[in-house]
């Protein structure tokens, strides 16, 4: 035990990070934070002097021997760097940090790279532009990172690139890289092109009816302002996943149209009400604080849409010793008056609902 | 001007509600508030005597002359319900308060009942189920309430709808029933089934992948946990709209899936291109304070997943003598920190962001 954890310190002691954009540079700060030597490459100079300028490592030198190689590129070259890499640093181990994993693990193997040096992993770090300006060291803290599997290299031999994950405050997740790409294409890929699709209709919508949009209309849009260049190269990436997703939500969509277009037909009546039933079948699997958690009970409080009330809101829920689970705002532009959706554990519901009337608080029914 | 504020004040003093679920039992509630005399009818007596009991007005009686009549059942019998009440009270003025507008007009026209005392009308209450026991005087306060015109009736004629909705602390906004049932189903209806049948695809989902769902899953999900039963109703009675929206997104749909297909090809790079620019620009078409409104600029602070801390920064920001336009909250299951994204005037956002570090207070920079 104590020669390995003496060869993964070794490992990490100089860490060679290519492509110094925000993951890149948040890595390079992150970890230099934590005393490791970082090298920043990128193949743009300018990119890379930012970069080191923000104080994310220091430029290469020609006796660089680094343990570690983060390549944090776009995701249509991730593959070219890293071959590039393996062969370049012939001792180090190999990682990148692109959103689809299958597709430069298989073009390595194509091309005969040295696999049992490379690990693909995926920071979900949530927020994968804005350059070295950007970049921060703590991006990752509290966000799942993972590292993704394959045959030619155990997570043993693999270790420093989770330990890297937790010197920057991440979650180490294990998962074979096809099951992450079929994941996220499921969890976040074919949702960013169905909120495009739907925000896409907008562009044709008439101001009176932009004007009655709600908040419904805004959660489902939100991720539609997502950069395209960056998802044109994720979609394109895990292209095959994210159409075995869409395949058959657009079957559906064809019955629910054909429903539409005759809905006095008992069938299509059964046929809408399907649609609806399965969509909250679904909602509910997702797992989490929001809303569909049944681990937490919710109330709605009114707010004067004016400063200090939700905080003056928050502070009173503390003052009566009870723990906010989450928190959700409502309110339509125009109006004087918003909504606060207070999740609390449920045997704390009916106290806290109790204890906020009796302060002059407005309670409504939580929406649902 | 004497002689018409004397007539409405007379047709608003006694008002027949129709229907006592969640709408009708709050607009009795609203109305008994401010010192009308509320007659409450059901079909169902329970239902009825339960409003009655909550304090939503009293029991029909066979000498009641409303001056105004508010229809509050489902949609499937609005039509119905409203004929009969035009019928039986030759003098009085209707609405309803369905979300579709002009399938029960086309009904009530085809029928030869008499519009000229009918204006449809739909307060976008957001939360249209829950029954009498999730009734509050409150719940159409700064909510707007349609009033959709049609040419058998003046705006003026129906001023008594109007004078009820401001009573309730509703926003008034007057709208052809035409464009009302087009505007709602691009920003309500068909975002509706959108969400549910991406939902629905979670059902298939490993638990692996879900547990890797973030906020942009959970927002665009969210209103796919909605009532089947109130929607399948709603939906059937916009059918041809929400079809006029779902049917070139299905195009749109088939266009991206043939492209996914066939990822390689120029053309395909293209097309996933255009559909992500094109939801960006339907995205900013969205009023309002969320997001991708540029009138407000934001930054992400960090905060730590225990009691107070929000409270805590929201108190320190009104010390900072700033108004909080807007508050997004995000974080994820099983770990210990979230982020707090706070939208502020734009000349407010750097000397609050120095405030906050000053004062100690971790900032990231915003999503987008």
């Amino acid at each position: 035990m104590t020669d390995r954890s003496a060869a993964d310190r070794r490992l990490t002691e100089q860490v060679r990070v290519v492509g110094s954009g925000l993951l890149g540079a948040s890595i390079g700060l992150g970890l230099s934070a934590k005393g490791a030597e970082v090298i920043v490459d990128d193949a743009s100079p300018s990119t890379r002097s930012l970069a080191i300028a923000y104080g994310a490592g220091r430029a290469p030198a020609a006796d660089d021997t680094p343990g570690l190689i983060v390549v944090a590129v776009p995701p249509d070259v991730v593959a070219d760097v890293v071959a590039a890499e393996l062969e370049r640093f012939p001792e180090a181990l190999v990682t990148d940090v692109a959103s689809v994993k299958l597709a430069p693990l298989e073009q390595l193997r194509a091309r005969g790279a040295d696999l049992s040096r490379y690990l693909g992993s995926h920071p979900m770090a949530g927020r994968e532009r804005g350059g070295a300006v950007s970049a921060r060291a703590d991006l990752f803290v509290g966000r799942p990172w993972i590292l993704a599997g394959h045959e030619g290299i155990s997570y043993r031999r693999a270790a420093a690139i989770e330990h890297m994950a937790l010197d920057l405050g991440a979650v180490p997740v294990e998962m074979d890289a096809a099951v992450h790409d079929r994941s996220v294409a499921l969890v976040s890929h074919a949702p960013q092109l169905v909120a495009s699709l739907l925000a896409s209709r907008l562009r044709d919508g008439s101001g009176t009816a932009l004007g009655l949009a709600g908040q419904g209309l805004r959660d489902t849009t939100r991720i539609a302002g997502s950069n395209p260049e960056l998802w044109v190269q994720i979609l394109g990436a895990n292209a095959a996943e994210v159409a075995a997703v869409l395949r058959p939500l657009r079957d559906e969509l064809d019955s629910l149209i054909a429903a539409l277009d005759d809905p006095e037909a008992p069938a299509s009546r059964r046929a809408i009400a399907e649609a609806l039933v399965a969509g909250n079948e679904g909602v509910a699997r997702i797992p989490g604080k929001h809303g569909q958690d049944k681990r937490f009970a919710s109330l709605v409080v009114k707010i004067d849409d004016k400063p200090g009330e939700l905080a003056r809101l928050l502070t009173e829920i503390g003052e009566e010793g009870v723990n906010m689970e989450d928190l959700r705002l409502e309110h339509s532009p125009d109006t004087r008056v918003g909504f606060a959706e207070i999740s609390v554990l449920p045997e704390a519901l009916q106290p806290l609902a109790a204890a906020l009337e009796q302060r002059g608080w407005t309670l409504m029914e939580a929406e649902r």
